[in-house]
Formats: C-alpha cells, structure tokens, sequence
C-alpha cells in the first residue's frame, strides 16, 4: 500500500482523482461537475437578470468547497447557514459574510456566535425578546456586533413572529440592544418550497410577500430599514426574485436537485426544468441471488427517505423499492443485473443525504476530478 | 477560552465530564449509563441461562467503547459489524473476533478485509459463487484465512441464497477456496424483528429455526460442521436462543432501545420490557412565538424518521408532531415550555439516529460521567 492508499483507507476516502468512476468504491456521494456547475451559473444569471442578491445556503451541501464556488463563481453576496458551527466552518474558510437563518439560543452556542462576529459579518434571526437580551450580553462581553434579522412566520408555521406590529416591536428593541443591530427580515416559507403545484405554490408565496410588504412599510414608519429582506428556496425563488419586494435569495438545493424537488411543477405542469440533477448516490449490486431482486449497498444510513426513496438515474428497467440499513432493494424484473454492477441514485431529499456523508466525489467525462470533505457533516451545534 | 473548552469547540463535543444534564449543549445523544448497563446485563444473563453465545451488533452503536463494554462485562463472544470499514475500527481497538454480517464484493473492500484476516479473526458472509473467488484471491494474496458463513434467506427477502441444498452447494466451494474456511451458518430474519404480534413474530422465526435445521443436517451429512450458526436480533432473540439450533446471537438494538421496538409485543400484548430505553436525542425549545406550539433544535439532521417520529420521554402533555432538516415541531397545548427548556426524544430508529452523531454523552445521576466518540460514524465502505 503507497501512502496514498493509506490515506485513503484511513479517512475511508472512496475514490482517488483520476480514477474511472466505475472503480470508485461504494455507496459514494458523487457530485456530476458539469451539472453541479451549470445549475450554479443559472442561478447567477436569474439574480442578474432581477437585481436580487443571492446568499446560497450551506445547510445544503456543508462544504467550503462548495461555498466559495458559489461566492467566486455564482454571484452569491454571502452563504448561509442553520448551525453556529456551520457559520465557523465557513469563516475558517474565509466566507467573510455568513448568515445564521435561525434562532440561537443555548449560552454556549451565543458564545460561540459573538466570537465569530469578531471575524467576519454574523447575521442572525430573531423572534423572542428574551433571546436579545442574551445576544445582546454576548455581543457586549466579546465587543462585537451581531447583526439581527427579525424572522416573521410567513406560512411555514415554525420559527418566526407574526407580520406587521410584533415583528416590528421586535425591531425597536434590537436596536435598543447593545453590540445588536437590526438588519431587516427573515421570511422564508420553508413547506411553500415542496407545493407541487405552481399556482398554490404562487398563491402561498404571494401571501407572505404581501406580508413582508406590509411589515417593511410599517417599519419604514418607524424609520427602520430593511437592509436584508430574505428568505426563498429552490421550489420559489422566481416568486421572491420578482417580487420587487425581497433582495436577498437563500436558495440551497438548486446546485443538486433530488426526487422530491423533481416533483415541483412549472406554469406547465411540467417539472421545474431549470435545475439539472448533480447529485448522486453511488451504489453496487451486492447481492443477487433471486433472478428479479437485486440487492444494492445504499440503504438508510447513506440516503435519508424522510422524502421518499431515492430514484435510479437514468434507467428505467430498474427501480429502487426499500431499503434497510445498509441495502437497498432493487427490482431487476428482466434480469439484468450482475454482481457489483453500478446504479447511480437521485436522492429523495439532498440536504440530510448529504449529511450523512464525509466526502463528495466531484465526477466529470467519468472520470474522478475532485475529492472534497463535507466539511460541516455532523455540525449541529 | 481554556484549552479543554477549545477542544470541546474544535470537535463540537455538546458537553464535558461532569457538567450538569441540563447544561449540555443541543441536539445531542444521550446515553442513560444505569439503563444501558441493565440491558446489557440482561442479555448477559439469558445468553448465560440458555448457553448460547453472543456476538453483539456495532451497526447499532457504532462506538469501540460499546462494543468493549460488550465484550467485557456482557459477555459478548465477539462483535458483529456490516462494514469493513466498521471492522478495521474494531480490530484497531482491540477487539479480536469480528463478524462482517454482510456480503463484501468490491475489491477495494475485499483487500482491506483480506488485511485485517492477518490481525484478528475475522468472518463474512457469502451468498453467491462468483464472490467465493473474489475473497479467496483476496486472502490468498494476503496469505490469510478469512472464515466464511453461508447466508441463507430465512424469509427476509434480502440477502442470501435458499437453504438447504443452494447453501450446501457453496459451503462445498469455499471449503475448496484457498485462504478461506467454511464456519458456519448466517439465517438473519430481519423484518421478523419488528413483527409487532407475538404469536406472527414466532411463527416467522419459527419457520426460519426449521430452514436452518435442514439446512444444518445436510450440511452434517456432507461432513461439514457449523461452528456458527447465527443470527436473532433484538426483536425475537428469545426464539433463536431457545432453538437449540442456533448458537450465536446478533442482538444490536436491546442497549438502547427506540420506539419502534416499543411497539414490538410479547406473549401478553404488552410492549416487550426487559430492556429499558437508554438513548436519548437531548433538544432545546429554540423557539416558541405560538401559544400551543413550541420548536426544539432536533430535525432530520440528528432523528432517522425512516421508523416514525420519536417519542417525547417521561412527558404526556407535550408532543414531537412533526419535523423538517433542523427543527422539530412540539405540540405545547397547555402552554407549559419555555425558551431553552430541554426535552429527551426517543428516536423512532435506533442505528440510523446513532450514525448522525459524533459523540455519545454518558449521563448518571443528572451528570456527564463519559463522552464516547461514535467510531465508526459515517463508515459505510
């Protein structure tokens, strides 16, 4: 074994650059460059296109890699992320401006957050007036400013304050908060993202727009702007991107698509078509002992079903049916699976798939062209 | 920062040894040290009763602490495992007797099994002719035994060939195989686990005894004797324990328990009782703007829902409804959570929460007394 199979071995890396796909060990998290690159060159032309910024979110994909891409190569103004130790991962990588689009509220995670503001641009969401006084103190111990974001409850029925006057309330004491300044507004509509149909979907978006206007000429009154006016995902940002109303775009999985976004129609009634699948989960036959099952290598602890389960990419003769832990099962009604054969899966939803993996496998021309950590897999805290 | 709090930051380690339950840091998984010991203990003392052996399941813990624990104060034979990768973390930590429960086809994997067969005992199951050469160029090239257990499909529809003669038929062909060495039985009926009535449950399990009896008789008139002959797991270990024809257990889940397990009945109608719920997914309340909802810091990031939702313990008036990658729904209907306050979820799925993790915290009496590093977190290859 040469030094680079150790390594490989040891940090169970499963493939080596230059190697063929077809040689990558499986299941693998694999990556089709082209694709990956092209849907992030879209989403730059879109927010070109609109005036809107766009701050692409980390929760996604977890990785540095990734998230400089975006910024030098997709026009994003920044990245976001859910986690305080995501945001730390970023910074250490040189993001300059992160977002925390959530709530921070345990005393070591606040901690946490305020040194980083020592570092770089940290913004935060906001929705409970005992969760300031705690930034604040943190803010004020470390001499730093975090910025605040209010999050308002657009429709998704999670975090987030009701529109108009208690968003605005909320506003009044951040800036009365020392270290905190107020930012603008979170309004994401994170179950509007999975509405298949378009115009339910147009219909739900509309109204938190119409929501977030409100509470931005209600704040203006108050003489507060709104710097940051963000929130959208992949399923809606044509909806916030011309809303002449939200400038800042938090879109995640339109990098690599998955089964349940395949789902999200068009005016057409057609699958949203902008966006090509780029993420794949790589998988072996490893068992074949009945002629119409064959059984893959690709179960829960490698694909998160939460969604539903994860598509075979190009075939139809083949279908992924169950899974257990650690196999997939495959139906092979004419037989025409062998042993070690590769299928390529599309994930029933990306982000927590990619969760549960330490490496992508960047592929391009079959060929392996890049390995790179999920550098914030795990990062819960 | 001192440096043990720099460490516990770098590794995002949600809690140090000796703090109070309530400070750690969330989500985190929780391991009740008192009702883990009892369920290992427990098992300890029926393997010891019915003179069976057992070599404990690390898919479900994944942790070279456990399955030391096991080995040392459960009485464990050895260990199981899926991976190979999970294998060489076992062996590095010492264990010396190490069942891969699964088929090994890639030849990356298949060298590195070979490998390990010069520092430990190792075993791997096998269900078809083609891999019987694969692993034997393996061990030859290593110059190594590797043990081999047929696997048969005793109804679980997965992996492993027909009993009786298809079993027969590759037990005399690994015989033949340089390097390898013919130990035995694999007859792991894996649904039958969570057949939640008694009476169905051991019907399935009882058909599943006889197979392996046949099969084992043939075997016995082909002179090859089974050293192995194993399987069970936590759902119906009683019935392959009393066989009298089965002498190894597989057993994962019994040391921690989850809901889904919950369900699963004995003779009486009652949830099965001998082992007490040990894991825990710790969360916060991060936000609660609703009067009747509160939302806590675990989602699908840290809870496998492949098996439904957790359960809250030790709490009736509250409930986890619903979750999305990094929140989690809590009905609160008489308004009793605060900001912070913590909640102990059950999860629905024991092994896949555990591989989300990268640190078990060990709780006694309301304090951390350990923190265990998830070993073999992530390893799939």
């Amino acid at each position: 074994m040469n030094s680079n199979e150790e390594l490989i071995v040891g940090f169970n890396i499963p493939a080596e650059i230059g190697m063929k796909e077809e040689q990558i060990c499986t299941p693998a998290l694999l990556i089709d460059l082209e694709a990956f690159e092209r849907n992030v060159q879209t989403m730059g032309a879109f927010i070109s296109k609109h005036g809107v910024r766009l701050r692409a979110h980390a929760k996604t994909h977890k990785s540095i890699d990734i998230a400089r891409y975006q910024v030098e190569h997709g026009g994003a103004c920044g990245i976001c992320c859910q986690k305080v130790s995501e945001a730390e991962a970023l910074v250490n990588a040189g993001i300059r401006d992160v977002l925390v689009s959530n709530q921070v509220v345990n005393y070591r995670q606040l901690d946490r957050l305020a040194r980083l503001a020592g570092r770089a641009r940290v913004i935060v969401c906001v929705d409970d007036p005992a969760n300031i006084g705690d930034l604040s103190n943190a803010a004020a111990a470390h001499g730093v400013r975090i910025e605040c974001l209010v999050e308002i409850d657009c429709g998704a029925g999670r975090c987030g304050v009701a529109w108009g006057q208690p968003a605005v309330d909320l506003a009044v004491e951040i800036t009365d908060g020392e270290g905190l300044s107020f930012s603008g507004l979170q309004a994401y509509h994170g179950p509007a993202q999975h509405i298949h149909d378009f115009a339910e979907r147009r219909a739900a978006v509309g109204q938190a727009i119409q929501q977030v206007a409100h509470t931005v000429a209600m704040l203006k009154e108050r003489g507060l702007e709104c710097e940051i006016i963000g929130g959208a995902g992949t399923g809606t940002y044509y909806f916030e991107g011309t809303s002449n109303i939200y400038n800042e775009l938090q879109c995640g999985s339109y990098i690599f698509m998955d089964v349940d976004y395949q789902r999200v129609l068009d005016a057409e009634g057609k699958p949203i078509s902008e966006f090509a699948n780029a993420l794949f989960v790589y998988t072996s036959v490893m068992s074949h002992t009945r002629p119409d099952t064959a059984i893959c290598d690709a179960g829960l602890k490698v694909l998160s079903v939460d969604s539903g389960l994860p598509r075979i990419h190009g075939r139809d003769d083949i279908e992924y049916t169950s899974c257990s832990d650690e196999h997939g099962v495959v139906a092979d009604p004419d037989g025409v699976l062998s042993l070690n054969d590769k299928i390529k899966l599309i994930p029933g939803h990306c982000d927590p798939t990619c969760n549960l993996f330490d490496w992508y496998v960047g592929v391009r021309n079959g060929a392996v062209e890049c390995i790179w950590p999920v550098t914030a897999r795990g990062m819960s805290l």
